[in-house]
C-alpha cells in the first residue's frame, strides 16, 4: 500500500516533467516550421525557461526518496522485486535520469537551452547564406557548454563518453571506434567493387519534379505503413525531423527538392518510422517516462527499416511506380521500374548525408564521428573545422565538399547541441539489418509482405518487438529478446552484401 | 535605491508571468491551427498546467510586499509620484490583476482552463456536425465555471459584471445596457430606412472566389497597411483570431469562404488592425504586462477602424479594385468599382456576425450581450439557448437562423468561457468613430489618405495616440487624451448617418 502510494506519486512527478518536455517540443517545432524570424529571441526565452522549469522536475528530490521507498539503488536499478516487470523498467528510468540530471547545475541547463535555440536559428540563417563564420561564435558556445556538461556528469576516458550516454546508453568513444572500424574497412571495400563496375546512368537525372506531386505521393506512402495522421501531420522544414508534443502527437517534417524525386520521399518514410516507433508505444505508458525510444539507435533502426528495407525495395516499387508515373508522367515516360529501382539504390559517394545511399551512409556517420569528438575534446577548433571536414570528405568520399553548406553547416545537430548523436544512425543501421533477419524468420520475407501491400504485418512485428516496450527494457535487452542475439554488424555488412552483389552483378 | 531594486523584481516576476501567458498562447494558436485531433486531451492537460503555474505567478504573494514598497496600495493604485509615469501606469496593472486573481483559487484556474482547451475543440465539432446537444454538456461546464468565477470576483449587482471588468475595466451591465438603447434605435431606424429603399442588387453573388487568389489579395493589403510579417503570419482556422506569443510574435488568422469574395478580406483586414495594435506597442514595455490592449474596446476599435473605416471605402476599392480584377478578371468582368463599393456596403440583415455589415452589426451584439448575461445569471438553461436565440434573431434581424451553426454555434467566444467579451466589440465601434473624428482633425480627410495609399500617415496617429502605451494608460484616458473628450456613442451613430445617407441616397 505503502509502495503502491509511492509509485502513484512519483508518475505524478514523471508525467509532470512529460508535461513541460512536451511543451518544449513544441516550440521548437514551432519554430521550425511556421515561427517568424523576429520571434526568435524571446522564442529563446521561453524555451530556455522552461528547460529549467524541467530540470527542477527532474531533479526533484522527493524523488530520492521515493525511489529509496520502492527499493531502488543503484545497486538494484529495477527496485521492489514484486513490482511489476513494468514498473521496475520505468523505475530504473528514473533513477537513471535523476542521477544524471542531478549533476547538472541548473543555470548550465537553462543557458544550454537558449543558446541551442538561438544556435540552431543561426545555423538555418548561415547554411542558407552559406557563411560558417557567422555559426562559429554559437558553435564555440554550445561546445564550450556541452564540455561543462561532461564535466559535470563525469566519464573516465574522454569527454565523448559523458555525452553519448544521452543517445545510446552504456555506449562509449572506444566502442564505437571497434564497430566503425570494420565497418568503415568492409563499406569501403563495397564501394570500390561498386565503382569498378562504373558509374551508373540515373534515368532521373536532370529533370524537375514539382513539390505538389512529391507531397502527395510521400503521404499515401507513410498513410500506408501505418503513420496515424490524427495523432501526427507532416510539414515543412529546412532538416527533416520526427518531433512529440505528446505520444498522441507525433509530428514529422520533410523537404521537398525540386531536382531530385526520391530525397523528399526517402526523407518523410524516414521521419514516419521513428513516427511509428513513438505512436506504438503501449497505450499505459504514454506520456510518462517510459515514452520514449529504448536508444536513439533503436530510433534509427526504426527509420532504417522502412527506408532502406521497405522503400529500396524493388517489390515496393513494382506496387508503387504505376502510381508516381501517374503523378509525373513526362519524367517518367520510358523509364521501367527495374530502371528505377536500380536508380533508387545507386551506390555514389556524394556530399550530403541525408541524401546519401545505404552504402555510403556509414562513411559520412564515421566523418562526423571523428570529427565531433574532436571538436568536443579541443583537439579541433571551431575555427578548423571547414578544413578537418574537407580534409576527412576527401579521405573517406574522395572529395571536398564544394562550400560549407554542403560540408560542416549541412546537419542540423551540432546547433542544438547535440553532440554525440551521430553514431546512432550507423548503429541503427545495424540494430535494423538484425530485427530484419528474425522478424523474417517470423513471418517470412519482408519483401514478399512488401509486394503485396501487407505493411500491417511488418508493423506488427515491430510493434510487439520493439515499439510497445519504449523504455522499459534496455537496447540490449530488446535486440536480445527480438533476435536471440547480441548486437554485432555481421547482419548489416551481410545484407549489403547480398543485396548489392545482385544490383550491381558483383 | 530601494524602490528601483523593489520595481526591478516586480518585472521579473511579470516578465516571468508573460512568458508563460505567451507559450499557453502558443498552445492555443496550435491546437485552433495545425494540432491533430487525437492531440486534444493532452492539450487540454498542457494548458491547464501552464494556465495554473501562470496563475502562480501572478498570486506570487511576493507581490503584495514589492507593491506597497513602491507605494502602491487600493486608494494609490499608481504608486510614488516620483516613479516614471510609464512605471506608474505599470504598477496600477500589477495591483490590479494582482488584487482580482487572488481572489480566484488555483483549482478553478486549472479547471477552467482544461474545460476551455476541450470545449474549444467539442465546439469546433458540434458547428461543423451542427450539433448542438453535442456542445451542450461543455457550455454547460463552462458557465458553472464563470459563475464560480464571478462569485469569487465578487460583484454588487449581477455576476455579469464580474466577468466583464476582465475586457472592459470598470464598465458595468447597466452601463452597457445604456449605451446598447440609443445604439439599437438608432441602428433599427436606419436600417428601417435603408430597406425601405429595397433590396440593392450584389454583382458579387452566385460567384466562386478560389481561395488562393483571395489569399493573394488579403496577403497584400495586411502588408500595404504596416502588417510586419517578420514578426507575426497568417493561417486559416474555423474562426478568425488573433493572438500573440510574444510582442514580436503576433499571428493573425482567416478563413476563406469561396462563395463570397469579401469575407476573408475583411476578417484579415480586422485581424491585422488587432494586430498593428500589439506590433505597435512601445518597444520598452514589450513582453512585460503593459504589453497589451488598453481594453477589449480599444483593441476593437482598431480592428473596426481598419475594416470599417479604410477597408470599406470608396477610395479604397478605387486603388484595389484593379488588383482584384486582375485576380478575378472572369468573376468581375462588367463589375465597375462603384458597384462593387456598394457591394462591399450592402446593409441588410443576416445570420452570421462576422459577416454583417457595419450598421446591422450592432444588432448581432445585443443579441449575444442579453443571451449571455441570462445564460451566467441562470435565467436561461442552456437547452434553452437555440430557441432564444431563435426569438431574439426574430425580434432583432426579422428572422430565425436555420440552424444551430447558423445560430448558437457560430462564434468560439463561449466555448473559451469569454462570457462579457462580445460588448467590446460595440464598444470598439463607438471608441473608432470617435478616434476617426479627432485623427481627421490632426492629419485630414483619412479616405484623401487612403486613396493615396498613405497608411502609415494613419497608422502613425495610432502610434502615438493608442498603440504606443499599451496598457498604460486607462481606456478613458486615453479616448480623453487622443480625443478630447470621454467616450460617447454621438460619432458612431453620426457617421453611419453620414455614409450611409449618401451610399443609399436616403
Amino acid at each position: 500500500m505503502e509502495q503502491q502510494k509511492a509509485l502513484t506519486r512519483l508518475h505524478d512527478i514523471t508525467r509532470e516533467a512529460s508535461l513541460v518536455a512536451s511543451v518544449i517540443s513544441g516550440l521548437s517545432w514551432d519554430q521550425e516550421t511556421y515561427m517568424p524570424s523576429g520571434a526568435i529571441d524571446w522564442r529563446a526565452e521561453q524555451t530556455s525557461y522552461l528547460t529549467g522549469l524541467l530540470h527542477e522536475k527532474v531533479v526533484n528530490p522527493d524523488i530520492a526518496g521515493l525511489l529509496a521507498a520502492l527499493g531502488v539503488s543503484p545497486e538494484n536499478p529495477l527496485g521492489d522485486p514484486s513490482l511489476p516487470a513494468r514498473e521496475r523498467g520505468y523505475l530504473r528510468v528514473v533513477q537513471r535520469r535523476y542521477l544524471r540530471e542531478t549533476k547538472l547545475p541548473a543555470s548550465l541547463v537553462t543557458e544550454l537551452a537558449k543558446v541551442q535555440s538561438l544556435g540552431q536559428a543561426a545555423w538555418v540563417e548561415a547554411r542558407t547564406k552559406n557563411d560558417f563564420p557567422a555559426f562559429m561564435p554559437f558553435l564555440e558556445r554550445i561546445l564550450e557548454l556541452d564540455r561543462e556538461a561532461a564535466k559535470c556528469y563525469g566519464y573516465s576516458k574522454s569527454p565523448y563518453d559523458a555525452l553519448i550516454e544521452d543517445y545510446e546508453v552504456g555506449a562509449t568513444e572506444a566502442q564505437i571506434k571497434e564497430i566503425f572500424a570494420p565497418m568503415e574497412a568492409g563499406i569501403v571495400d563495397l564501394v570500390g567493387r561498386i565503382e569498378a563496375k562504373g558509374k551508373r546512368a540515373n534515368p532521373c537525372e536532370g529533370k524537375k519534379w514539382p513539390a505538389a506531386q512529391q507531397e502527395a505521393f510521400s503521404r499515401r506512402v507513410m498513410v500506408d505503413m501505418g503513420y496515424d495522421l490524427a495523432r501526427g501531420r507532416l510539414d515543412i522544414t529546412a532538416h527533416p525531423f520526427t518531433t512529440n508534443l505528446g505520444s498522441d502527437d507525433v509530428r514529422i517534417t520533410t523537404r521537398y527538392l525540386e531536382d531530385n524525386v526520391l530525397s523528399a520521399l526517402f526523407s518523410t518514410v524516414h521521419e514516419a518510422g521513428h513516427a511509428l516507433y513513438e505512436q506504438g508505444f503501449d497505450p499505459e505508458i504514454r506520456n510518462d517516462w517510459l515514452a520514449d525510444g529504448a536508444s536513439m539507435g533503436v530510433h534509427e533502426s526504426q527509420s532504417r527499416f522502412w527506408e532502406n528495407v521497405v522503400a529500396r525495395s524493388l517489390p515496393f516499387w513494382r506496387r508503387y511506380y504505376p502510381e508516381l508515373q501517374g503523378l509525373f508522367p513526362s519524367q517518367l515516360s520510358g523509364v521501367g521500374v527495374e530502371d528505377f529501382h536500380r536508380a533508387a539504390n545507386i551506390v555514389e559517394r556524394s556530399p550530403i548525408r541525408v541524401e546519401a545511399d545505404e552504402v555510403t551512409y556509414g562513411l559520412h556517420i564515421i566523418l562526423r564521428f571523428k570529427l565531433e569528438s574532436a571538436l568536443l575534446s579541443g583537439d579541433l577548433a571551431v575555427a578548423d573545422l571547414p578544413a578537418a571536414w574537407a580534409a576527412e570528405s576527401q579521405r573517406l568520399l574522395g572529395f571536398k565538399p564544394k562550400n560549407d553548406a554542403q560540408g560542416c553547416l549541412q546537419d542540423v545537430h551540432w546547433s542544438m547541441g547535440l553532440v554525440g548523436y551521430f553514431p546512432s544512425y550507423a548503429l541503427g543501421n545495424l540494430y535494423c539489418a538484425q530485427f530484419l533477419n528474425a522478424m523474417e524468420k517470423e513471418i517470412g520475407s519482408v519483401e514478399t509482405l512488401v509486394g503485396k501491400g501487407e505493411f500491417g504485418a511488418i508493423l506488427s512485428w515491430l510493434r510487439k518487438n520493439v515499439h510497445h516496450f519504449g523504455k522499459e527494457k534496455l537496447p540490449s535487452e530488446i535486440v536480445l529478446q527480438a533476435t536471440g542475439e547480441p548486437l554485432s554488424s555481421h547482419y548489416f555488412l551481410g545484407n549489403l552484401e547480398r543485396k548489392y552483389t545482385e544490383l550491381y552483378g558483383l
